[in-house]
């Protein structure tokens, strides 16, 4: 509690844009996130009055950060179980718990958890030796490898046809799992919120669009999803949500087959990438709703505010040219309706800088304008002057 | 021009709530907001990592303050004009300028423009003697006593009926205006942006609706203000933005007369009250719009994001029984769709300590639920409970 404003607060490990967002999310509470962040130079960091530098992977520091803080909550999944489990025996409560967490954590646990469950998923199976790779691909064909744990943004994933492609993996001692190539239609995700006392919230189910494995899109509602497939995706992420006792946002990325049937792909335990769209395309942002839930505020509304909505991440391209502050004087001039989120992070090619969201009617037109948008902002290039160049 | 991200850096003088916001809109465009508040518990302060504490009226301050800035703009009009001007003199770009600023700061300077410029202004005079105050009431009736500078919020704002209600001021030292006491159906207020280059934009016309002087609530866009006079009130902000110079934000306070012509009242140079609805309820708020104009990026959509926006202030009322985030608690199970704002101030009877926005299609229900949700954060008390307890 902070005795200044007699409003909680919540203390989130890690200073990336997801801190960074949820701060903004958190001064409409009253309150002011505190940050534990690795570099003076995170985007959070730079953003934050109550920001303290250190190690999320040091027992002390996180022990030091806590101190005073109502609940933590993460912007990462990488601190520690064992960590975790150290902050809550010293009387910290922390959301989501890492009982919870090892879900998004580790694929192997997760794999295994929601197959107990019954819940649909990929074949998958652990494998350790070129012999069970041999297998995997005899029996179901083409595969995709995972590393077990620490893959993001497309790291960690492989497509294997061979077992020897597979091999240098198994010599560098990468924990892996196999799973069948899903043929898809497309990749969908469900974002949830649960609450401490049980209370569950749903965001209206998105398409998101990948590029070597980057989500580069995401379009709120997923078009043309037909309303019960949409229920059955919200009911399935708050199963999963109840089931493994998630406090906080849980985003399931779903992959949709040719015959409409899903298939959960992976889980995050925190806002998402896939949930950016609603700082402006909802009634309350997923950082908002994160902050509410960890407090056990009940949730708010996760209703839309416009017909479609399109979100398109500025993934870092040429950084010649003009500079950043230019790109954006003349989007703004462009398009004054777009929505701009920047990160305050250095350009470096692939990077995800920021993000543009369009509101509007049409889901073509909204699409199109946050993909030039964010094109602009990225190579300070737009389609039209592009000439083909890919 | 902050090194690590490219973006500008602005510096807001004033540590309030408008500066709060501020920090919020400027996270978006991936900036971090510089702040000079008064002291470390200023509602922005709380907030934002990079806050300087010091004396707006320290000119050494101020120039310690603006070193790095690329703009230096206001949370309040207090800074004294020859200190503006002193900044500017040492390479320091400010905006709004001191010229223009002068006419938010000196109600006798800024009615004297106005009425030479031939605009709609109350029947008014500068008052130094009983004389002249009995030769105003004679003329022109019941009237209203203003405080040539420093007054806000119904503060230096006095009815006379008579010159007996004035000799106080004058025996104090007050240096008065007289105006008419106008007949007025209601308040309206218009707010624009305008930049360095000449770029205006103009927010839909808004109802503002008053309790001692102090606003409680914003109705957007202003229920039955037919289109014609929308569009006159807009044009007649801008034409006062234009000709008096104003960069950034102008809010135009208006009367409107049973007749349904205007007058101005008060003019302000900055995000205004009547202009948080704006965070939710239009494309671009007047805290991103602001950091726009100050920068000469091209100004933001002002358009609405719902046919119907009301916006209720928080003012402090009951201190005793449940504490602001016991308040918070019930206020989100009763309307999950209440978006709130709390400036982390301490309580006290009466201050602004946030306000409470609802969007929707009918502007009866809206204006219903932010008023009850703002009362409910000031009060711990609904008008349900309230049995008629003034």
């Amino acid at each position: 509690m902070d005795t200044r404003t007699g409003l909680p607060v919540v203390g989130m490990v890690g200073g990336g844009q997801l801190a960074r967002m949820t701060h903004q999310a958190a001064i409409a509470l009253g309150q002011s996130l505190r940050v534990l962040a690795a570099s003076p130079d995170d985007g959070a960091a730079l953003v934050a009055a109550d920001t303290m530098i250190g190690d999320h992977t040091d027992l002390d520091a996180l022990l030091r950060f806590a101190k005073g803080c109502d609940v933590v909550t993460f912007d990462h999944e990488h601190v520690p179980g064992e960590h975790i489990r150290a902050l809550v025996d010293h009387g910290v409560t922390v959301y989501p718990g890492a009982d919870a967490l090892r879900h998004a954590q580790d694929k192997q646990v997760m794999r295994a958890r929601l197959a107990e469950l019954g819940l649909p998923v990929p074949v998958w199976r652990r494998v350790a030796t070129i012999s069970e790779i041999d297998e995997f691909l005899g029996a179901h064909g083409p595969a995709v490898a995972k590393a077990i744990t620490g893959g993001y943004d497309g790291r960690g994933v492989w497509s294997v046809d061979s077992a020897a492609d597979a091999a240098p993996l198994l010599d560098r001692g990468v924990a892996l799992i196999l799973e069948e190539r899903v043929p898809l239609r497309r990749e969908l995700a469900a974002i949830v919120a649960r609450s401490p006392w049980g209370q569950a919230a749903a965001y209206p189910v998105v398409q998101t669009v990948q590029q070597d494995g980057i989500c580069v899109e995401v379009l709120a509602p997923a078009p043309g999803l037909d309303e019960d497939a949409a229920v059955a995706a919200q009911e399935l992420a708050i199963r999963i949500a109840t089931e493994l006792d998630v406090v906080g946002l849980l985003a399931v990325e779903l992959f949709e087959r040719n015959d409409g049937s899903i298939l959960v792909n992976e889980l995050a335990m925190r806002p998402h990438n896939s949930g950016h769209w609603t700082i402006e395309g909802a009634r309350t942002s997923q950082f908002e709703q994160h902050l509410r839930a960890v407090l056990d505020y009940p949730l708010g509304d996760t209703g839309l505010t416009a017909p479609a909505v399109a979100m398109a991440n500025v993934l870092g391209g040429r950084s010649d040219g003009m500079g950043i502050d230019e790109r954006l004087h003349h989007l703004f001039a462009a398009d004054p309706g777009a929505r701009v989120h920047l990160y305050g992070k250095q350009f470096r090619p692939g990077r995800k800088l920021g993000h543009v969201t369009v509101l509007g009617d049409d889901m073509d037109d909204v699409r199109t304008r946050a993909r030039r948008a964010a094109r602009w902002l990225a190579d300070g290039a737009d389609e039209a002057h592009d000439g083909g160049e890919t």
